[in-house]
């Protein structure tokens, strides 16, 4: 646990470095935002290296949700020094959508931001993503958080307290796949068109699933191959990165034995291929533009990128909600993408069919397989509530921030894109608008959803219980 | 068995003795309802009769299914000869929405109808209230369904395939309870000024939870002592009629030893504390009115009732957020009320608390108890797909409606208030619109929806599978 400490704290200053190395006319802020990022990194390896292999499960929830916490609280200085942002709540709201991967913002204007600042804010999905996966791969196992680790493959389960060679092993490959590609796809914009600044930056937040972008119009601003492009690295960065791993090692096999990539490509086609007409039709667009920006929206929403090509709320309502239930979808577990995550899905859609069974042959057993192996009921219900607590909190959320003025539909897209860390919604937070308008309080609450989708609710929501806070 | 269907075949027979009675000028068409209804009585006494104790489980999904059509079908014959409804799908509509309990309605001017008619549509709400209690009581333990009938009590759940005699004996006595009130309601009505024919109609729907009315402004049209007899006869029609029986005959400790009693009534006593001042503010009346319609609409929505006094999408969107929301509540197993039902919430909280435990304490056993009786995986795990598989249908079902051309809040209003059998909803479906300008596929399937939510989802989605084919 110490070892993760130490790395979380290092993995700041390269992006702090990175910052310092963009900086356009506002250096001396970034330069504050590196000191800082090191301070953290020191202070949490200072504290906790002298009892490394000591460190209880329960003292990692709270580890998880606090690093989480400096992380945001250091990162928003950059805002705060430059005067990019000028008050509190919008720079929480900045960098914890940037941290959590979540790419919603208030900044009215991107375009006009200095330089500096907005490599930062691209840099802080960068980071966020690679915490995840550290998250995902390392503490998540540890601390029984989510039910979906079993699923992550070569994931050796919640068998010991110490971190496990092989996860180190796991964790440094994923690191090695989510570098290469961020390199990959950098190249591949900038070869294809884009400046350099706007290649690094997109490069950055196309692989955290993030979706800040540089422009005002997000990736609409660029040609259609760098938009074909984006959408084939959007796929890879919602894919198991350990089945990506396998690919580039020619184990294809291996990658089509995931009933959850199974699912994820599958759902994807048939999605393209239902929507494609209806957008065209609406659109009053050429083909391949109709067929290009379905195909973008739909793999920008399911992987939680949350970058836009064309508004999908203005075709029709019928299609605006079916965009809209796509930000409850998320890519795969494994990867940087947010939300609920398609092996949850799939245990609740084949739980639900056997159930069927069940009642039907009371009496036999039935028992539920993902990957060829059965899955525990404690893990199926663990997964079924925390879909259940998903929804609750978005019904929940949504009526907070309804009584805070705004309609319901906008209520129901601010929340379902906060937690499920997309970025664009529906209502007055469609793909054409940022959260400026909303009030300080409802800035807060939203980066609150954020952290507890991206940290898969439960790492959060277990300190409110007294199941932690009680002695042993 | 074949008791059950000679009861169904027979409690048509008053019904239909009733309507005839009641007639004003249009008896044809009701004496032809009473033909059907005894046609189809005779019919499934005269199939059934001669394999009485043969009948397996599995022919039981489709007898209950096909009851259900059967009475829609024949129950709809009055509004068609009649010519108070000119077209097939606000026939089909309109009956189910009576046999169901839901009490949407597609006639634009109630008083307007013949008085017979009328009568007979507050009718099919109280045969389809006393259907669900055979349903509940005898038949939903027997075929496994909804996971929801171990928490009525005294019934002794799926342990054999026959009619067990304490089962007959409960379900006595409900009838028992639910003829009892609805005399006692009726007459309580009438004392307060109802006239006869008013007390008896509103009698009927709302014992039922069914809440049509023969008014256009419903219970708003009646004075305030009406509307709390109302209150509190709603609030009866949703309390397990297992528990009034016992309250009837003095046995209160064994009322307050129910979990899901308690979480109904403190429920309803949170929302009015926390809803009553909102919207004393944004009606602008006075406070006794205020205090009345808030009781009025939480009490209406919960229990599924449908009933209204006041536009509660009126006040403020985040109060229209939160009426809404009641609509997935549904109040206790073994009343008339449709919806969740709150042991199924109940369920679902106790098992999300403890899941918390069991994170924490990844080795304990964390057993979840309700009325102090352990409930195992298997019924947790059916119980929570439950709820899953009904916000599952809750959306689909909104993305076809919305997709006839519907706007977003309408499509999910029409939808959770015919899944959950309520009746008014949100949008162009508030507590005083009606459904009549919904084109003829939408009445179709919201009428199928309607059934989908009473017969407990699985008793006819399970048609639907192969396990219910499959020979044996
Ligand atoms: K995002
Ligand atoms: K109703």
């Amino acid at each position: 646990m110490g070892a993760l400490l130490m790395i979380l704290a290092l993995l700041m200053l390269p992006g702090v470095g990175f910052a310092y190395y963009y900086e356009s006319g506002d250096q001396t802020p970034l330069l504050y935002s590196a000191f800082a990022s090191f301070a953290i990194g020191a202070t949490l390896f200072f504290s906790f290296s002298n009892q490394d292999q000591n460190i209880r499960k329960r003292e990692g929830y709270l580890i998880v949700s606090l690093s989480w916490l400096f992380m945001s609280i250091f990162g928003m200085l950059p805002y705060l020094i430059s005067g990019v942002v000028d008050n509190l709540p919008d720079a929480i709201f900045e960098t914890v959508s940037g941290l959590t991967t979540t790419g919603a913002t208030i900044l009215t204007d991107i375009e006009a931001t200095p330089k500096g600042i907005l490599f930062w804010r691209s840099m802080t999905q960068w980071i966020g993503g690679l915490g995840i996966i550290v998250l995902t791969v390392a503490i998540f196992p540890l601390l029984g958080i989510g039910g979906i680790e079993l699923f992550v493959a070569e994931s050796p389960g919640p068998t010991s307290d110490k971190l496990h060679p092989r996860i180190r092993e796991t964790a440094k490959r994923l690191w090695f796949v989510y570098i290469g590609l961020t390199v990959a796809v950098g190249v591949l914009y900038y070869v294809e068109g884009m400046n350099f600044y706007d290649a690094v930056n997109h490069a950055l937040t196309t692989m955290a699933t993030g979706g800040f972008s540089t422009k005002n119009d997000s990736m609409a601003y660029f040609s259609p191959i760098i938009q074909y492009t984006a959408i084939f690295f959007m796929f890879l960065s919602g894919t198991n990165f350990t089945l990506i791993y396998f690919g580039l090692t020619g184990r294809f096999k291996r990658v089509w034995h995931s009933d959850e990539f199974k699912a994820y490509v599958i759902a994807l086609v048939i999605f393209l291929i239902l929507l494609v007409g209806p957008v065209w039709y609406y659109s009053a667009e050429g083909f391949e533009k109709a067929f290009r920006d379905t195909l973008f929206q739909i793999t920008s929403l399911i992987t939680t990128t949350g970058y836009v090509t064309s508004d999908y709320t203005a075709y029709h309502s019928g299609l605006t909600l079916i965009f809209f239930m796509f930000l409850f979808l998320g890519a795969s577990a494994g990867s940087t993408s947010g939300g609920i995550k398609f092996v949850r899905h799939l245990t609740f859609f084949k739980n639900s069919w056997l159930e069927f069974k069940r009642i039907v042959h009371p009496r036999a057993v039935v028992p539920l397989k993902i990957n060829g192996d059965r899955v525990t009921g404690k893990i199926i219900t663990h997964i079924m509530n925390f879909l259940l607590i998903y929804l609750m909190i978005f019904v929940v959320g949504s009526i907070v921030i309804s009584l805070m003025g705004y309609d319901i539909l906008t209520s129901f897209g601010a929340v379902a894109t906060s937690l499920g860390n997309v970025g664009p919604a529906i209502g007055r937070v469609g793909p054409e608008d940022n959260f400026a308008f909303f009030d300080p309080f409802s800035k807060i609450f939203l980066s609150f959803l954020m952290l507890l989708g991206r940290l898969e609710l439960f790492t959060i929501l277990v300190l409110f219980t007294p199941y932690f806070w009680r002695a042993n």
